[in-house]
């Protein structure tokens, strides 16, 4: 049997997946799980999405253009106004969901061996999409004690070398939850200036800044127009996960021309998401008012309620539906097994996502787990109380 | 600004699309363009499928699985034993179009630098997609006088070193129309054999085989079952290229772990395509005897024409619905740019694709183009007419 390529080996398993096999065998004791382990929001997709696949009349589903359609990016352009971000319909590029903007970024502006320099715990799969594209991840480690904050420019600088070709940011952002201020994007535009960056802006949770001050994106950053893409996904937003639509979104033309060739070779994004997502554009601002709010009461429920247990802590995240929060364990890769696997409370238990699997740094975040507050806010609750027991239980062995 | 990476250099704009903005300056000048140059299917979708989006309830348009729903694997399985193709659900990876599961084939099974052999004329995106994954394509040319058959063994070996890790045939083929016989096919099973490569056949063209007998996959060849790697697509089978569901599929373990990592890193395959290929599995047997009839209709009737027109000559192709031609013109691309820009014949000209984007090796197929015969006879009819006068016009320059 010929042997499979080095990626095949090296490319990270998915760290809110690899427990997935002892869920299943939870439920199939007849034991409830809590899902706080992945962000799958179970709030509804507006209606007017919905509709539009009732109201499709088609009758071949045939390719859309490349870089999507002219009517949904026309759209996009009045929606990212609203957030003071102008753009013309060219410079936003339709991908299947932002996973493909972040692999067309990478393969765009990164050579094998090239490095990125993205602040952890980060999203997991920037790893796999490194791998994937021969890029190299530097990892500047963000701290639980202020919030998980933006860390200084001298501390990024220390990471620039020759081969660094890039910062990725994700804001709000996956897995912390931070909000990044206006004064730590700014303090990042003199460093991308500086050294003549790409800056690759994850965007997707805009929606869900739970600040005072206007939502800034990485898109209004003067001076740095040619070297910022935004990563962006309709997923969050419309809870349309599922169909896979996001954009990639830059300024520069050239950039621009390289993801045109990337994207044709791909054919072109779903049809009938781009549908989907077109007609969610005109979800009224009660849909998004109710959304916003539940998930601010979800998150002070949850954290408040975390910061009650016994020896936990969590920051309270300003953006986005995560949290990472520290726990008293040593080891919460083998705590969220043990909750899968050896406990029960009262025939439920929880989920979550150990944080190590959100840093490149070995040993880094071993007391850490990642909490995703997409449950109701009575399942929170009990989710709680479950997650005190096992962790009285469990230290208790 | 920022340098970008090399591989959006040498990354290959795609053949079909670069006359796009000749016919688009054509149709606003009012002329009526046969677009025999893309393999966009103009039958319907199924009813099956189309119903199936009026029909789906769910409020939240969640995350399928990675793999794809198990429910519509399972089904696959039952369409795949109709052509003698054995499977187990598990062996089915769901992915984003026939694209996502070349580009999972490529990562899995091939480092930066190892070698896959492809007879040309080749879909030119196996090109792109061997340019993004590191990849060294090595074609093995096939020649228009005989049918586009695949060479000898002892071709093939010419082109076999230490970095050579796989062949990839299309089979019924893009662009040739080739289906490849049993025997061609024993015969690259020995070499896969001989030398322990792996085989990625792109099969998405598997209804529209033409012979008497019956289609051949090379799933079904045996002693080489861990070597294959299957591409599938529902796109061409029921006219729904723009759902973006394809298929990767192997009974190799180790290659389904790896592709699961691929897959997990992009979360899920889009749902609502699922749902609609899931259904248009139910599509009845007239469905695919229409379809099967329109298409060997179209295709004696363009082929049949061609070959009546003076210095044209084309193949009778047994599979898919392309052919590749021989024109009288000593350089396609401007021919073909020149019907487009320069020439109409009472209002109309004709769109075809230039062989060279299908070629690696510099100046093979000049004198030729792809054509799709995804158009109505009375289309067909009327672009062959188009087609002489314009042959006639350019030679007479």
């Amino acid at each position: 049997m010929p042997k499979l390529s080095d990626r095949s080996q090296t490319m990270p398993a998915s760290p809110i997946r690899k427990l997935a096999p002892y869920a299943t065998a939870a439920k199939q004791k007849g034991i409830k799980v809590y899902h706080l382990n992945i962000g799958q929001p179970d709030l509804p997709t507006p209606q007017e999405g919905l509709d539009a696949l009732k109201h499709i009349t088609r009758q071949v589903l045939e390719y859309s253009p490349s870089q999507g359609y002219q009517s949904y990016r026309e759209k996009l352009v009045g929606y990212y106004a609203k957030y003071n971000i102008n753009l013309t319909p060219d410079q936003i590029f339709v991908t299947t969901g932002g996973s493909e903007a972040v692999q067309f970024a990478f393969m765009a502006c990164l050579n094998p061996g090239d490095e990125v320099i993205i602040p952890e715990p980060a999203y997991a799969n920037y790893m796999g999409f490194a791998c994937e594209t021969g890029a190299v991840v530097r990892t500047i480690t963000t701290h639980i004690e202020d919030g998980f904050a933006l860390p200084a420019v001298e501390q990024f600088e220390k990471l620039i070398n020759e081969r660094t070709r890039a910062i990725l940011i994700c804001n709000p952002n996956n897995p912390t939850g931070t909000l990044y201020t206006r004064e730590e994007l700014l303090q990042l535009r003199d460093l991308v200036k500086r050294y003549d960056l790409f800056l690759f802006a994850d965007e997707v949770y805009r929606e869900y800044a739970y600040a005072d001050t206007p939502y800034m994106s990485a898109m209004q950053l003067e001076g740095i127009e040619q070297n910022v893409v935004m990563i962006d996904s309709v997923s969050k937003r419309y809870s349309e996960c599922g169909i896979r639509v996001g954009a990639l979104i830059t300024r520069n033309q050239d950039i621009l021309d390289a993801v045109m060739k990337f994207g044709q070779a791909r054919l072109s994004p779903p049809l009938i998401g781009q549908v989907v997502a077109e007609a969610s554009i005109d979800a009224p601002q009660a849909y998004h008012k109710a959304v916003y709010d539940e998930y601010i009461a979800r998150r002070n429920c949850l954290v408040e309620g975390l910061n009650k247990i016994p020896g936990v802590f969590s920051p309270m995240p300003m953006g986005a539906f995560y949290t990472v929060v520290r726990l008293p364990v040593k080891d919460s890769d083998d705590f969220c097994r043990w909750c899968l696997e050896e406990f029960n409370y009262e025939g439920e238990t929880v989920m979550m996502a150990p944080a190590t699997g959100f840093y490149a740094t070995p040993g880094a975040g071993k007391d850490q787990v990642r909490m995703a507050y997409v449950l109701k806010i009575e399942d929170l609750k009990r989710a709680l109380i479950v997650l005190e027991k096992a962790l009285e239980a469990y230290n208790a062995r």
